[in-house]
């Protein structure tokens, strides 16, 4: 017997839940007012478009909150709690559900962002999951929209991981020729992304503009000086590379585009002025790894993305579309 | 050529936006902190589940809004904006998205619920849309679990229409048999709800308990009660129907248990303790028609629904299953 709605949400989903939830059990959720500006965020996945749907369901679920952390980490902003909604194919089982479930409430946990509430369905169609994020702004949002010339750029982690990662998805041909080390390591970058709230007040005390790269780093770079009314260059060879990404690359060089352009990397892009080496020190404490790849240049164009011998670098398509 | 994502939300969405949406250009909206405690909810529509397909898009855009904006009625709270989570079929057009974003549009600005954020993607599945809706609880959120025994049961509006409105979608034959106007009151009642926005206030100043009905009266009366640890006596005879309601009735008596345990009427459910002359005169200025069905009693087992006769009417199933 399948569970009852009933029971999904006393058994699966009262675990994960907050006590603004109110047990799940009334219409809406009560957050208690708070001094701190409020920042929302909402990210949708489909199955077969956003994530294989025979990929674990435990991390499926963790997937579906973590890229929503992501947008409240390049905000500078901390989480406080999410709201599910879930579209569940005819053919779910308890099972699946359980996975699922597990593996949210572990994230819910570990990055404090206890459910408030959620709506469950039934759909003809793919396993559909919305998830809205709502965070704390703890003094100070970082824009998108902050950049200016001379901010020097920075990301954090490595670029293209998991856009490689589901190349080699998609190519299993391409997956055997590499190294058992960096393939799992490249589809384990796109299965789970890690979002880098550790660097959040980091971005609120140095970053001039932030955003998540989701949906490749040219592309999103090019978003971001749009709005912000600056040019940008990049010189790709300091764009942070994985030892992976470059077994995968030197296999086939035409992934590196793939690289620059593909989605799902969940890495901070952000602008800083000021001091750079404090800014360096702090973001290296928080999170490991953070390079500066180029800097914001005046006028409007698109970015440049700059090769070893200063020529420009066209690529085919900036970054990943939704339709 | 159909819209680019930055077409959409640029010509469509902007327009819906209010000022935390940051011109829907930044990762997260921010809204300023609030005295007032926030309220969260969310809801799910899928096409061909939560409603058809074909039905107009102008119509589908607001019935996703207000099916969110009457769980925040029932709370005693007021709208401060929502997030929109859209997966669209691969056949979308810009005809049909232009009039789903109109309605939207218009619905926002009559509710002063404006557009904070949001997320589209392609489905190869249905149209589904996710709807979060922030609100304010202004003083005081009316929760659920407040019913006691001795309060009197009130429900707005009338009771059923939309559930005979889907039985008339369902059954031509039973359409050509009701009068034109009946036919297309209940067609009207299920395509397009109506949040019950005026009553929050008054709920706030007077009612112990509140959820909307939004999964057919009976079931939803036995989740509040049971929430609330009370039981409750309801007379079939006061349960108050439209004029076409009770034409559809005549005609099929068997409906007259589809009005009772159908969804999608999305009137307010209530218990008042203390005056109910205050609140009947409170709430019908509010919503033109407050009707006292029964009232809660001591006790633990579901609600007794009583026929003219007094004896207890059985219904096969209480609601709307999701499942």
């Amino acid at each position: 017997m399948r569970y009852t709605e009933d029971e999904l949400i006393a058994r699966l989903f009262a675990p994960m839940a907050g006590p603004a939830a109110l047990g799940l059990r009334d219409d809406a959720a009560l957050l208690p007012a708070s001094r701190d500006d409020l920042v929302a965020t909402v990210d949708m996945l489909v199955a077969g478009v956003h994530f294989f749907a025979g990929d674990p369901p435990g991390m499926i679920g963790k997937k579906a909150l973590r890229v929503n952390l992501s947008d409240l980490s390049a905000k500078g902003a901390a989480p406080a709690g999410f709201l599910l909604s879930l579209a569940l194919p005819c053919d779910w089982t308890n099972d699946w559900l359980e996975a699922f479930a597990a593996g949210l409430a572990g994230d819910a946990r570990a990055y404090a962002c206890p459910l408030l509430g959620g709506d469950t369905a039934a759909t003809p169609g793919p396993l559909t999951i919305s998830i809205t994020v709502l965070g704390e702004a703890r003094g100070r949002f970082v824009p998108r929209s902050g950049a200016r010339p001379g901010d020097a750029l920075y990301v954090s982690g490595t670029i293209g991981d998991a856009a490689l990662g589901l190349a080699i998805r998609r190519d299993p041909d391409l997956a055997a020729r590499l190294s058992p080390g960096a393939r799992d390591y490249l589809l384990g970058r796109y299965l789970l992304p890690q979002p880098r709230l550790d660097l959040a007040p980091v971005l609120r005390e140095h970053a001039s503009a932030a955003m998540d790269v989701s949906d490749g780093l040219a592309g999103d770079l090019a978003k971001m000086m749009r709005v912000s009314g600056a040019g940008a260059v990049v010189e790709l060879s300091r764009v942070p590379l994985s030892p992976a990404a470059r077994e995968a690359i030197a296999l086939e060089p035409a992934l590196f585009e793939a690289a620059m352009t593909g989605g799902d990397d969940y890495e901070i892009l952000c602008c800083v002025r000021g001091d750079p080496d404090a800014f360096e020190q702090a973001a290296q404490r928080a999170c490991g790894r953070i390079t500066k790849i180029g800097e914001a240049v005046a006028g409007n164009g698109p970015p440049a993305f700059l090769e070893a011998d200063g020529s420009a670098k066209k690529f085919n398509i900036l970054s990943f579309s939704h339709f």
